[in-house]
């Protein structure tokens, strides 16, 4: 108990065999903030700057990376997501990124939407470096998931 | 002046044009850490499971994500990474993950090592997710780099 | 309405979810054409030049380029492809590509032979560049398609 | 003579030995359309629908698949490519895209701005074909390049 | 008959139609020896080196090679694995690597087994040429399948 | 001494820095077979079955793994090839593959040729594993190499 089910008996890694799961309806959700100067924030979200690019360059390279998960993280399961979502909300000093994730599968997709905000996150840092290269990744956690034999799980706050 | 480098004059979105940098020596250096509740700490740095895998695993995860920057992050240039390290270090309730990157080049390896300290996270994350879904990813952020026109550079605290 | 389903109402690309969907058997047909002078088209085709390699290659790309559509098209969802078929026909002056993809799925395969008719087209441009660098693309567009909720689908001409 | 460079002299499949070759600056510029009806080019372009993200989706498809292109393309080198640039242009009946690719390097990158072209064209095709399925992609062709030996060329008209 | 599946009756390469095979439970073990000299397989294997990085490192090498079959081997079907084991047994003169690979699926996971094999094996090499530039990969062969309608198969010794 | 160089004095894993290296040029020759029935010999080599498209498909696998190498083997570096070729020859019960790879660079491309050689195999593996399942990958091996600081190099027989 209390074993990483990734590793075997002898710690060997291994990709868990989840051939025998039910095919059941999964959806992960994950978040996550990146902080940063106001005059960065500014520049990815107003000004003269087209609101657009910034921000959709970061959902379309979150999209990507999620459906690039299994290629990402050596144990996951590759899987053949039905579903992504990336959404932006601007807090003070920080954007906040939402990853929504589905499918209809044997196994779940936590690993695809904490894949998506890291990446979108990422990207933004990648756009945004060049004015402030102090900008920290906070938050990245799950927020909520469904489906399989452990159901509806909810983060606590 | 505070605009994105990233976005032309119409804010669209461009792999801007390096060609005329000098090849410069270039190294950078990103931290992040991963949160989570004693048991899933013991259970990922110790007791029966051997010690090598599951962090094993983080590493190699994030030295092939250093390499797949260019492929992730849609602004990024490919680049012919010279070296790549990961280290890992417990921290009283997280795994403290540092992730070093240089190359003789005409761009910075910035994103490369904040990709594969992600990456390694995103691992841990995965590597644990069964014991404790609550886990958080924390502080990704750049510690320094050096080479290029802008030189040396250190994080403030 | 007239509204581009893979943009959300806020006008935000998304991967639209298909999970609802039921599996039906999916086929789609494309084709496009390369114009090129007759000594390229000689060279590609025939003479001292073994037949196969040039044709060979292009058909490989093709294939391996199906399965990559997802990874290249950034809304589009992950397929398992089972079948992928790529044939050339010489016309008077041009090198005529068709290629069909299908599976059983939620989502049709549409923009699987789409890719793979360019990526045949785009190596049969790089195999004879160093001959004729003018030549030309023409003509990429689905001939037809079957299965899903819209069914059987064919090119007015 | 005539003989396709990617051949050898038995006709098999080659990458060709370019390390002899020089190091200098290369630049390609390549196009081509997408014709569709107009309440297509209208949705893709203008309405309520943000003008953003359908272009800025279609245009960093097209920068990430110029780094792919030595993926893509069998006998094509693999290239740190320096510079990408993507723009659209309404034309009548169609989006023209125009594809720039820049380095200092060994070989040429007439493939990479041919294939950014290419798959941006894709993008767009998927974009639009919930509303017109019968969009042709027409004209994808070289329309410049320089560097190398064989130096500076521009397409007849 | 004799014919090789994956080419037509031309002689065409394709991807072979699978959608009529019903959807079974399918697996592969392959495996393989890397023999080397004897100061080559202690470092890999024992002494002051920690064990683990070693064979963790041609271990997750061979897993995540096992997800990218399909984009390996050009005629391969894109799967989507639901078990990857990969294990090392030392011998005299060599280390052996056996890989197991599952899913339910409409076509085997031989080549999927292979390729784990195999890339282990070259991560071995990889990981000892600075000792033993002549190490030998020797006997990489598929053991035993199941699933799918040919059934059962054994290696003959 | 006699320590993997991979990995560092913890024996953790590591991606070696080679930026002090200087750039010479660099070549390496890989080869191996693949052992099979005669019925599969003479169906992947003669009869009806046009020659090209079995072995021209293995060729166009092994140079695109080549240029796959960094992202299969987790500590390689990603490399800019500048040329490889591939080549079968038929022995009695074998077919024999023999890969080259060169550049002008800091590292050098043994593990590309090995992977080159090892995936054509495969390749061949795959084409041929209907007729014959008992088919078996021997002797891949480093044939020779050049550049660097250790210069030449030539397996023993």
């Amino acid at each position: 108990m209390n074993r990483l089910t990734h590793l075997d008996e002898n710690g060997a890694a291994r990709m868990v065999d989840v051939s025998a799961k039910p095919e059941t309806e999964r959806t992960a959700t994950a978040e996550g903030r990146i902080r940063m100067r106001t005059d960065a924030l500014e520049a990815m979200l107003a000004g003269d700057v087209p609101k657009g690019d910034a921000l959709a360059t970061a959902r379309i390279a979150g999209i990507m990376a999620a459906k690039k998960t299994g290629e990402l993280i050596p144990l996951c399961h590759p899987l053949g997501l039905e579903s992504v979502t990336i959404e932006f909300e601007r807090e003070s000093d920080a954007i906040r990124v939402t990853a929504k994730a589905g499918l209809i599968g044997r196994t779940g997709v936590e690993m695809e939407a904490m894949t998506a905000a890291s990446v979108a996150l990422l990207t933004l840092y990648d756009m945004g470096k060049a004015l402030d290269r102090g900008m920290v990744i906070e938050g990245v956690r799950l927020l909520a998931k469904s489906g399989g034999k452990s159901g509806e799980w909810r983060a606590a706050d």
